[in-house]
């Protein structure tokens, strides 16, 4: 299950990653987390039900933090959840054992197992939506951090004085790259210069509040000369960041997704040349850097994969269900 | 063993990390590999020879990248070495299972194990020195990426326009907190204003070219005003650092050591500070910064305790030994 905060995906997902029914659904978060998780459930239910045998487990990406011991969903801005007992409640509702993560890192789990990191121990996921988020593989392991929050890759800073950040912070990769700060740069980039910002302005309806970075990947695409300026500073941001990540990491793979990468896929190609001077020759030497393959599955195919490959649990998980 | 470009250190390390003996001896690396090598043996026959029984092996941290597998030295400038086959010689020569690592990564062993990181699962070291490295444990195993130089944390960009740094990339941690960039940026502000780089400039004996990240050190705690603006720049650089890795990585805990730390130990504090309102609030919740604790002797029990950390590939090397 991919639990987002505007649509959710239920899926039958086997252990080869492959998919064999699926249902979207609206996540209705306005009507409370009760509701949301009885339609959640709801849907689960209905998957299981055309399968031929019962699951091994549940997975869940939430988009929030989770506590990893009691897979509780400590915060979730998006869904406006604070301390929910999402696994506890999913458990009782639905007599299985059930594994909640990060959407972000049950995406990294996808493209691991199933997608662009097939067969690599170590790896770095990098999904550029409106906020950027990431995943790493080390050593054959997801990362999980001291308090289950590692691969806050959006937040690395790459501009000690840059621009200000939506988590406080200042010259973060996301307040940069991420679709939200892309669209901020492109309504100045337009105030200051409306001649330059036409085109990107015609293609909002006339209207700056409504320029997205959907707009501004649209109008590069186009060849608009403003548009592709902001590419161009968007390329550099994620280099900076990448090559922080690659030095720091020292990852096998480079996995770029999420809107902005599939508004533009070139960027990853900009990415991987501008990386070349920024990275240490050692640390770049086994690198590539591609795109990631799941898109839209990674995150519902990912959440499953995790069931699947926490084994101790699932049996414990059983044991106690049963 | 702790070898370095100008002095290494050798000594015997008990399974609790406490030192029993320890020799001193120059690296005369212009000598040549071969003499190095030869003089390092006779130093560890020498610690041998006085204990009472043989060691389990010979851990080794060395000034350079190492070859995973071959235990080889890549890449050591200070030592003037390329492709060097540390490990397979020590080996030949000492008939003792051997374990090759980096000198920083071998510090981290050491302040994880016997240091400031006992007991933690998930933590960072920075030794800021006239370089910056680093090291991180993360789910109680040392990070080693997929070209074994997983750490490179001096390297991170901070400031994406920011000033040249050694590796060829620019906006660098090491660009502007490591020893070379702080007497690099001294000698800039003392030519630009003279009058205020007076107190430093004495302290140096009139010649800008003996200014060093002591001398700034020094006179910061003397007072010196544009010694302490100094080092408010170092703080700022290793905060925007530091919390780019406490979003990236979730350690428990920073642990910041090397030259620059041990010349201006409250540099800990003013991090500390600083990470604040830099890191997100989930990521810190649980972060302590702490200040290193084994200072020069990290490197040496920290190689020792590698060593004694991976029974398997000391059971192997000791049957393919006899």
């Amino acid at each position: 299950m991919d639990l987002g905060g505007t649509k959710s995906i239920v899926a039958h997902v086997d252990a080869l990653g492959k998919i064999h029914r699926k249902l979207r659904l609206p996540t209705r978060a306005s009507r409370g987390p009760a509701t949301v998780k009885a339609e959640i459930v709801a849907a689960v239910r209905e998957v299981v039900h055309t399968a031929n045998r019962p699951p091994a487990g549940v997975g869940v990406g939430v988009a929030g933090q989770v506590d990893a011991r009691s897979g509780a969903v400590r915060f979730a801005p998006n869904l406006g959840w604070i301390d929910e007992p999402l696994k506890e409640d999913l458990k009782k509702a639905l007599k299985l054992p059930v594994f909640v993560t990060n959407d972000v890192r049950a995406a990294t789990w996808g493209e691991w197992l199933h997608g662009a990191g097939r067969g690599y121990d170590d790896l770095i996921c990098v999904f550029v939506g409106t906020g950027i988020g990431g995943g790493v593989v080390s050593g054959r392991r997801v990362m999980t951090g001291c308090s289950n929050t590692a691969g806050e890759l959006g937040h690395i800073t790459i501009d000690l004085n840059g621009p200000s950040c939506r988590c406080g912070n200042r010259g973060c990769m996301e307040a940069i790259a991420g679709g939200w700060a892309i669209a901020r740069q492109a309504r100045k980039s337009i105030a200051s210069d409306p001649k330059a910002g036409q085109i990107l302005l015609e293609k909002a309806g006339g209207e700056p509040e409504q320029i997205t970075a959907k707009v501004v990947m649209e109008a590069a695409k186009a060849g608009d000369a403003l548009a592709l300026r902001l590419v161009d500073r968007i390329a550099q941001a994620l280099a900076a960041g990448a090559a922080s990540l690659v030095n720091a990491f020292n990852p096998c793979r480079l996995i770029l997704g999420g809107g902005v990468i599939e508004g533009y896929p070139e960027l990853v190609k900009r990415v991987a040349e501008r990386i070349e001077p920024r990275a240490l020759p050692a640390a770049r030497a086994p690198l590539t850097i591609v795109r990631a393959q799941l898109h839209n599955n990674a995150g519902v195919i990912g959440a499953a994969s995790l069931a699947m490959h926490s084994p101790a649990k699932v049996l414990k998980g059983k044991r106690r269900e049963s």
